[in-house]
């Protein structure tokens, strides 16, 4: 009895910080998902509210820029709203990893469903910034020109809201990586 | 000694075809790869040889398109390049997975380079895409006009060059998910 009871507490101390480790790596998932959360959410708000009338106008036409005259500012706003969403609902599942150490189904549908939102979060966040560069440069060859030096404001709010995905980019990477060590520590 | 044998030939049984399972997605993963390389290869060299020279000309300016007029294409055809270099180099790893089928940590690597790849390939893809999609229904708002009307020829291929990209993306996406059942599996 004695003996059976030392080699259950060795089993103890052996798991205990293991679980500790893949526990500290759930609660770094959940702080990770509400940055990344914020970032998306200020991204899709920066570039969905910005507007700029230029103080001229002729008789007809009205000089007035928004993020939906661009299609890809639209996907930006949409791409960054979906994954926001995402973010927030995905949080009830991160809970759960912190609470339940050991679930690795869960883990892995969560590792897909980032991966997909990864893939989304990057295609809105370079959609735009091909968008917005070319509105700052302009291209000779194709002949289209520079609005920035018209829609100052205006493009300094739709450059801005960019660092906001990027910033979701990257920690979505960072969050596939830690869920991935959290699987094989299982 | 006969107890103990049947409980090591159970084990193994056990053991079979679980393994045969990682070898399985093991091999899996190296057909993805090489698929994947084919369609980036296949993308970077469409986009990077196309050119059309218009059949009429000024003294001074000769109408001509290439892709390094456009810096998201050149971004598209970099992108495409590395991503399909990194994946010949991971073939190396992929087979060391197929006749080691317990290494883990090197598919956690795998894993991480993986997603990092997957951010570049879907940025370039997407940054082309935004491009393409003006060039095509230019935008009235910015006075960007469509310049495919005049550049046909060149405006079929570059659209056609997005192709093998996307593919790419769906395979590492494939990809990154085969990689983290093999390791919750072990």
């Amino acid at each position: 009895m004695k003996g059976s009871s030392i080699e259950v507490g060795e089993a103890m101390k052996g798991a205990s910080p293991r679980k500790g480790v893949i526990r500290g790596l759930s609660i770094m998932d959940f702080v990770l998902r509400i940055l990344a959360a914020v970032a998306t959410l200020g991204a899709a708000l920066a570039m969905a509210t910005t507007n700029e009338t230029l103080p001229f106008a002729t008789q007809f036409i009205k000089f007035r820029a928004q993020f939906d005259d661009l299609p890809s500012l639209v996907f930006f706003v949409m791409g960054n709203s979906v994954v926001c969403g995402y973010l927030v609902l995905s949080l009830v599942l991160s809970i759960f990893h912190i609470v339940r150490s050991p679930a690795v189904k869960s883990r892995i549908l969560l590792v897909a469903f980032d991966t997909v939102m990864l893939g989304l979060i990057t295609a809105a966040a370079s959609a735009a910034t091909s968008i917005v560069y070319i509105a700052h440069n302009g291209n000779t060859g194709a002949n289209w020109f520079a609005i920035c030096q018209q829609y100052n404001n205006f493009c300094e709010r739709i450059s801005g809201s960019l660092i906001g995905s990027y910033i979701a980019v990257a920690l979505f990477t960072i969050l596939i990586i830690l869920s991935v060590v959290a699987i094989s520590r299982n």
